[in-house]
Formats: structure tokens, sequence, C-alpha cells
């Protein structure tokens, strides 16, 4: 597990905190690395709280946004990264495209996590979704031998949206994530704009970890998160 | 590994060969157990060839087929069992479910392989999954304290069909079976009834080996084999 | 086309003349011989208008309906064979799919036509298509030398139900039905029991004929029948 | 509203208090009638707590069975029947079929609630679907003149399987349940043998709030209940 | 239902009138108000008729489309405009968006009517429905305080296209027309330029007409239309 | 036959052989016209081999790969242009659809062929598929007088991508390409710069001629081509 590297990337600098975390929390305390990347801070669709403030300014939103985002990841022994490309709408012309592949190449993950492709209540979400698959594509070649540097092929999954079936979300991996869960609930906490959402995640964590106990008879989980493979994985025997 | 048990379910004897000996193979030199399970002989579906002889009986074209599929069995390490429920078509009663349900509760399987629920140029082979589907979940109880015996959930996959697109099957997991493919070139060619399939699956094998390094980025993987998990895995970490 | 036989299987005596009679026309009046099977009268479920007549008996309903089902055929130069297995429920036993398996064997058809897998309307429809699949499968045998005598594999559509897109129904093949649009029209108006789906039909005709020129960019259509088929076919070049 | 009739099938006697027991609290509040049918009591695959008791009976398990799912029923304003056809495996006979119906045309429901028609991890629960989907059929008939007594078409609605999206369910229909959330509650706390499932559906009902406020805008909905329509609705605007 | 705002959606003048016309005008005898959007006026694809003039201007065909589409919009109630952004190919930037985001936040429609997002015989279809999902979005926000304006979120359906099923379009409501077919055949009689469509779409009503009184039983019923609605509804009962 | 025009479009200047050279040579043989039209020359992600020398220019690898796509299409009977867009990533600006649209007005093509919408193992051609089908319906027209020139409507097929059921790839349509095999080889042969492609592409010519065989009841099919039809087609009878 040491060295494996695990990029994150997120439409919103929070986005990855309440369906990812988890999974963050246990590839790291196995030893692996990982690296948290926000397209955007979020600053406009998902800071209303922030505005309330009459003087508030989008610098200052923006470098709130960076500091929470920051130390969350940090909390799930992550490092952080922004892309500042703004938010509802994120709009992602080619050359951020090719900013994300160049990262890819440099970073060469193993396993690559981000939103869903669909999603009928944020429209930054796919818009992410496409940026990412596209830049894995382009990083890791077409299996031929290319006229470009290639990063080996990484494992790409999409985390859980907020409205699972209405995003054409089907889990197919449950991680446990008992053991960090109190890691996990930092990293919530450690995000003062949307505290609400705590609850919400820390339920959805132990209905998760129902499924999974349920789906493996492993009655030590209490707290999993979901997601869905794209790409088959490769195995040595089942 | 050792200890892990594996039951793998066909329609006919002859099943498990072409689709799954060497996740079998690969299993069985991990230390694990494997039991093959034959709901018919496919006798006759599949023996047209042994039918040529003028004084073939169906008693002999079953103990040619008995012994062809546990020479099979044996070839990857695994024991090989046979319901004898005859095919063409094979049709199940409600107390061959319970038999089979009652085999699962005393095998205990941790991962339990059969056909893909749909195929439009095989009858039979829907009919066994349906029947390993409700046979695993009577087994698996309710996920509650239930008032029979049951046995832990096991993992289920189906392996690939003859013609996986028009079977809706798609794959989401690949077995690297480079290292057992001279196991599987040995069982399919135990299969004297239906020597011709060997060289479909063997380029079958090559071209899942293909997609598995294309997928992984391995390049040591020449043989593979496709298989469609229709229950989330539970992991510890990605 | 001479030679080639289509067979057309109802759930009930009426169900052809509405979704496939233009396809049967075209069929037959190219030469083609076609028969059609009901797999029961339709004598509860679509027959109210018959026992209006407080003195009507089953005996006298099946026989008008047979009578009616058996001149529609004729209209489109189609033979009529009915199975009389009773509707509302349409319940079909072991024995009838070996029976219909056994008539497909004989007939050898080239092309089979019958009701999708799914109708939220209906009872019978999935029943007949699942006896037609699983008798097609029997009689074609495993695409190797089978034990027992197999006909010929055939090609294998559906013909539209009645609300197209809740039974999944996705047209892939329009037949063109205008020249034998006055046989379809004699087919409906021998069905007396149900004559006010004529203008339905009729009305579906056109507007599939209206599909089919806008595909084809063929003016001269005027009136089309849509099936899909289940079975990819087979051509010696687009 | 007063006069509208719900018929609420589950495959076990517990199984309606979960998923639905708020959609027919508000039903019956706004007075309309329901009737809670059990196809069986669970009596072998939920009620492990009861045959902890050595001297356990299958009849005093029936007993208690059908006394907490009689006053859970009660809880909501609805009145519980059960057909009593075993469980784990429910096995649906076609005179079951028929004696649901039966029931039907008698009751003639205007909205019908059952599971939805797969779940891979209980193997009655399909099967109650499909004598439900059936019954539904045989009692609204072909949509034409029948030969036998029909009730006119109702509602079709399935509730929320415990693992959605492994059921292929997508929500169609929010049930706001903010208002009757104490009698679903008091009908919960009736089911004594399965209490551990009170916190889950609790947390669910306020997670499908969260989503049917992100969907309504109405601030006021605290929770919900899931459902998902298998046939269109007909309205008078939208 | 007075003050409930509906908005409509079409990619093209006309587009509006075949498909919806009717759901309009039951909106407004309601007394709801309702506002009709032509992303372009369809003046290269579907204007032939106009431009077989040999004297005819792009400008002289706008205007005429104009006023066809104003006259068809009144005839059910509904106020007409129009962005003027070109067919044929509609193309739509960042900017168009942006404005008819602007306009949703203020109109802050209940009620969103668009064409559905896959349409392999219209190029501007789908590109009309991803403008209008991405710009409701942005109107609606995350469902979080957010820094900017904006409007409750709307009920979100598709309207029927031309060939339903080849676009992946399946009913969930029909909405009965009855009443008003008289208010959409005058908005057809308004569309000069596309006059043959009136038999088609008239067809149409008929033939949704049947399927909404086989769904819900009331033979009142003569003409309906269909809609497929994208996002759960919420409802204070079923 | 004759005088009927087939245009295949790849995203990249190889593209075409591997997946369609058969259907191609098929189509020529029977005095049909070919036209092949290369996106890009696949200069970056499918040229690595050319790259390995050290001297090598972008000039000189496009040169070399247009000369082998010029010399496969020969070999095939037809003729090849491109579009030098670039590669990895293909960007297709709006000129370059009108540019595709006017070369589809011009040749008019009878039947057109190109890769599926979805690939995870390639961004190019998901993209040279959306550009295809735009243009064609730009070409086509809306199927009404338009004021603009058009083409009549084209077949419209997608040919198999390399790891079908990972890009959604159903075959609907098996070309019988055994006569013309000789002519494939020669193509593929022509390929120098991926020449261990062909092996894979000759195995899946075989499959596929296996999987024709079993659908036709054909033995005399050797090796076939499988391509999804996604437009009804219109025939005169079944």
């Amino acid at each position: 597990m040491t060295g494996r590297r695990m990029l994150v990337v997120g439409a919103h600098s929070a986005d990855f905190v309440w369906r990812a975390a988890g999974a963050v929390a246990t590839h790291t305390a196995a030893g692996g690395e990982a690296l948290v990347l926000a397209l955007s801070y979020g600053e406009r669709g998902e800071s209303g709280e922030l505005w309330k403030d009459p003087d508030q300014t989008i610098e200052n939103v923006k470098r709130i946004r960076h500091e929470e985002a920051r130390r969350a990841a940090a909390a799930v022994g992550a490092s952080f990264e922004a892309f500042d490309l703004g938010d509802y709408p994120l709009r992602i012309r080619d050359e951020d495209v090719d900013r994300l592949a160049g990262l890819m190449r440099e970073y060469a993950p193993h396993v690559v996590l981000t939103h869903p492709d669909r999603d009928p209540f944020n429209p930054d979400h796919p818009v992410a979704h496409a940026a990412v698959a596209t830049a894995r594509q382009l990083t890791a070649g077409a299996g031929v031998a290319s006229g470009f540097k290639t990063a080996p092929p990484s494992e790409f999954l999409v985390f859980e949206p907020h409205q699972p079936e209405l995003c054409g979300f089907t889990p197919t991996v449950f991680v446990d994530i008992t053991e960090v869960m109190p890691a996990k609930q930092e990293a919530m906490a450690a995000m003062g704009a949307q505290g609400y959402l705590r609850d919400y995640y820390t339920q959805r964590a132990e209905q998760r970890g129902n499924h999974a106990r349920r789906v493996s008879g492993n009655a030590a989980i209490r707290e999993a998160e979901a997601f869905q493979r794209l790409i088959p994985n490769v195995v040595g025997r089942l």
C-alpha cells in the first residue's frame, strides 16, 4: 500500500469530504498517499452562509473555503490543491482539461475518484466528471505506444452523489470506514460553511455500513462509503 | 486464501470449463477449495457427438460426461458433483432448489459462480441462474436472525456467456489466469465431447488478457477470464 | 422468398391481426408461407361483446373466435391453428412448451413473431413470449450437435404492443405495408368482436408509415408496422 | 379522498411498516381506507428473535406476528389480513394468485403498493411482486369488455427496498409524511421482533425528507417516503 | 392554480404546439400563467414552404414564424418570447445559458417543459434540452444557501418527441386534454408553415387518450398528451 | 448495389481497418462505392512506434499514416480522405462539423459507419461519434421541407469498439466477411504502425463468425464483423 497514490477530484472544495473522506483515510492509514483536487471553491453555489456578511468579498470566501478544505484533507492524511475555475457554473475550457491531464501525468495516481456523470441537482458535478474522465484517458494513452508521455492506467471510481438513484449511481464497492470514522468526522467538522450536512452524511455512512454488513456478513462494520467502479478491476484470484 | 471455498454451478456438466476453469485454478492454486456442481449432464443438448454411435444409451452418455467433467474439475483442483436433473430443457422443481440450498448451507461457499440471468441462445442457462440465485438467498437468510440454519452471505458473480453482449453481460472483474492457463487447457482437453470449443475459449482468454492489460497497464498478463459481480464487494480500502 | 416460412404466435386469437397482419401479407404476397398460432381464443378477456348475449356459452365464443381468426388469417394468406390453453390467465405447462417446440421443429419457420416479454396491461402476453422464446431455443439446439431433432435457428422478432414505451418496445425494423394495407383492413374487419380497435391500428400504421418515411426518405410509404428484432441478423453486406 | 381505497401487499407481515406506513397514514388521515395484506408472516426468515425461545412453536410465532402487524396497521388506520402462504421461500401457486385477484376484485383498490420486482437480498419480495402484478392485471381486464367481473384499474407503485440501487429502484414520488411520523413511529414500535430496524427506517425517512425538500423547495418537510410509480398517472393538468 | 407559472422551451418556434399545447391550455384554463420560449424560429430546418418563394428573406421568414407562434401561444392562453439563436444547427453559447437562467430566475416557473435529451432525428432538440436543464439548475441553486439569487426548484418534464421510443421517451404522466382540444386545434391551425403535422398530432392525441383511458379506467377521456417527469414529484398523499 | 455509397468515419486514420474493413470490402465487391474519412491521423496516440525514431517529425508521421490508410482503403476498394484535426485529444469546432456536413451533403451516402458514442478507453472515439451524428442530422434535414440543401437520410451504424461491453455496444447485425477476408487481411497488413492488432482482430472476426453461424445456422460463415444499427431499417418484407 505504501507508495500507492489516490487522486480525488471534486467540482467544489467541499465535495470530497462528504462522499469520500473515509476512503481517503483508510488509504492513507494504510500507508498510501492522497491528493484532493478542487476544480472550484464552490464560492457561489455552496457558500451562502459566508455571503450573509454584508462586507464579504469573493477573495475572502475563496480564502476561507481553501483553508477549510486544506484542514479537512489534512484530517484524513491528504494534501489539497485547487484550480479555482469558478462555480455555478463550473465551465471547463480545453486548457483546463490539459492542465488536469498534466497533473495526472505527473502525479500518476493508482486510483482516481470523482463525481458520477449525471446529477439532476447540480450543474457542476457532471462537468467535473467529464473533465476527469477525458483527462484520465489522455493521460493513459491508447494502450499502444504513444507519441507523448503517459502514466499507467488508474482505477476509476465515482463516489456517492446526494440522491443516488436519480444520478444513476449503483454501488459496486463498499469501503469499510469504521476504523477511520473519527477522522472523517474531523474532516466534516472542518467544513464550517456546510455544517448541517454532517448529520446527513453520518447517517449515510451508517446506512452504507448496514448494507455492507448485509452483503458481507461481517458484523464488525459500523460505517461504510459506497463507490461505483467504472472500469473492471483486474485481480489475481477471486 | 486457505480454507476459502468456491462453488461453481453450471446448467450442464461442461459449462464451467470454458468460462471459469481459470478462476477455479487460481483459487485452488492459492490454497482455496472448489466444488463444481452440474445441474445436468448436458446429455441431450451438448452431446450430439456421442449420440452418433447408434448403440448409444442415455446412461452411457451421462457416465461419459460425468467422467469428463470429473477429470476437468480435477485438472483445476476442484471436486465435481452432479444433480442429474435433465437438460434441454432443464426444469427445476421446488425440491431441487431446496436441495441446492441445502448443499450451499452445508458447503458454505465464500464465492458462488454461475451463468448470467439471460441467454437468448440457451434455454437452460437462465434456469440455472434463477435456481442458484434463489438458493443462495435462502441460504443467507434475511440479514436478521432467522428461524433456520444459515450460511454467511457469499460473493456472487456470473461467468462469461458465449455471446456476451446479447446476454447483457458486462465484465466488472478480470481474473489474470496467465499462470494457470496450462491447467485450464488440460481441463478443456478433458472435454472430449466438445473439443472444438477449445479454440474459441483459448482465443477468448487471450482477448480478455488483452483487455486486462489495457485496464491495468500490467504487461505480464497474457490470458484472463471475465466475470460480472452481482453484489457489491466490501473492502478495507480501495 | 418462395418456401420461406413465417410463424406468428399470439396469446389470443386476435393479437396477430392488429400488430403483424401487414407483415404477414407482405410475406405471403412475395411467395412465402405463414402460420398463425393462437395459444388461446381470448374467450374471457377480449370477448365481452359476445358475452352480452345471456345464452352465450364458452364453446360458442371459442367457435366464433376461431372462425374470425381463420378468416383474418386467410385475408393475409396465412393458415390458422389454435392451442386453446385458456386466457386471463393464460397458464402454460411444461407439456404445452413441448408441444409448441414440436410444432416449431416440424414447421421449421424462418421467421418467428410474437409479443414482447413485458406488458403491464396484459398478463397473458409475457407468458406467451416466454413460451415462444423457450420453445424456439429448444427447437434450435445449442449450436452444437444435439441428441435430438432440431430445426435451423429462426429470425426472432416481437411485434408492437398496445402501449409500446411501457412494454420496453423499441422499433428496430419498419415493414412497409402500403401495398397490402387493403388485406390488413380486411383481416381487421374479420374481427367482429373487437371492431373498435380498427381505428386505433389504422392510425398506428399511418404513424409508423410517417416514421418509416422519415427514416428512409422514401416518400412512397404510407403505412408501416414496427418490429423489434431480438437476435442480430446476418447479412452478406450492409 | 373519502372512500379512496389503498391496498398494501407485503411478502411478510412486517414489510409494510418500514417502507409504507407513512403513506398509509397520510391516506387514512385524509379520509381514505387502507388494507394491509401479508402473504406470509415472515415466520421463518424474520422471526429469529422469537425462535430463541426453546419452546417456541410455529403457531405461536405466527400468532405473535399476526398480532404485531394488526396493531401496526391499526396505528396508521389500516386493517390487516394475512394469507399465511409460508416464507423463506414464499411459493405462490396458481390458486393463490386467483385468491389475490378475487380479493382485489372485491376490494377494488384505487392504489396498490407492493415490493419492487427485483431484490438480490430477499427471495420472497420479487415473488410477492409478481403475484400482485399478475393479480392486478387479472382484476383490471384487458381494457375491453371482458367475460368476467373486473375492477377499475388501480394506480400501481412499489415501495422502497432495503438497498434501493441494487433492486433497480428509482424514486418517482416522495410522500411528505412529516405530519404522520408519530403514527409511523407507533407502527414501527409495534413490531417487537425487528425493533432494530426502527433506527434504520427513521434515518431513511429523514433522508427522503431531505431529498423531498431539495426537489420541492418546501422547507417544512422533515420526513418522507419514496415510491416508484410503475404505470403513468393521469391528471387533469400539470 | 391561480398564479402557478409554466415555462415551455422549444428549440424552434413551433415545437410547443404539437407536443404541449394541450397541457398549456389546461394550465391556463385553470387560472395558471404560461410562457412559451423559442430558442430559434426554426427558420432554416422547418420553414421550407416559405422558402419556395424566390424573393423570400430570412427576416421575413422569422417575422412570419414569430407571428404564427405568437398566435398559437395566444390560442392556449400563453405569451410568447423568442431568443432567435439560429437553427440547424442551434448552437448555444455560455451567455445564452446565462440569459436563459436569468429569465428563469425572473419568471420563477413552477413547471418547466422541454424536449427529451436524445433525438436521433433532430440535432437541435437535445441542444435545447441541455441548455434548459443547466439553466434550471443554475436557477435553483444547490439546495443550500447560495451567493446569488435563486428561484424555487421547478417541476421538470419533457414532452413527447416525434418518434418516442427512439428518443428514450417513456411516458410517466398523461394529461387529459379533452376539454381543451379545440384550443389545441386552433393553436395547430395557426402554424401555417407545417400544416400537415396537424393530422399526425391529432391522431397522437387520440392514441394517448386511448392509453390514458386504459390506465385510469376513465372513459370520458378522448385526447391526452404524454410527458415524462425527470424529477420525482412531492405529494401530500398518494 | 451499384451506385450505393458507404461513408466510414474514424477518429484516427487506422480505425476503420480493424472494425469495418470487411464490411467495406463486401460493399465494394458488390459494386458499391466507399469513402473512408479520418478526422485525424492518430499521429500522437497511436503512432508511438514511429516516434521511436529520434529524428521523427509530425509531418512525416502524418505522411506515413496517410499513405498507410490510403493503401488499406484501396485494398478494400475504398478511397481515403483526411481532415487532419489532431488527436489525443481530437477537438472538433463548429466549422469542422459544418465541413463534415458539407461532405455528407455532397457525397450523399446510403450508409454511414462510425464509432459508438461511449468508450472509456479512448477520448477521441466518442468525440468522432458526436460529430458524425450531428453532421448526419444536419445533412438529412428535419423530415420536412428545409431552407437548405439536404441529402436523403442514410442508414446509420456503429462498428465494434475494442472492449464492446464497456462501450455499451450490442451487435444487431453481423456481416459475413468470409469471402473478403483476404482483402481485410491485406488492409490490416498495410497498417505497419499497429501490426500487433492484426491477431486481435483476426480472432475477433473468427469469433463473430462463430456468433453469426450460431444465429443463422449458416455453417459456411467463417468470419464476420459486428455492427449496431442506431436507426431502424425499413424493409419491404421480413
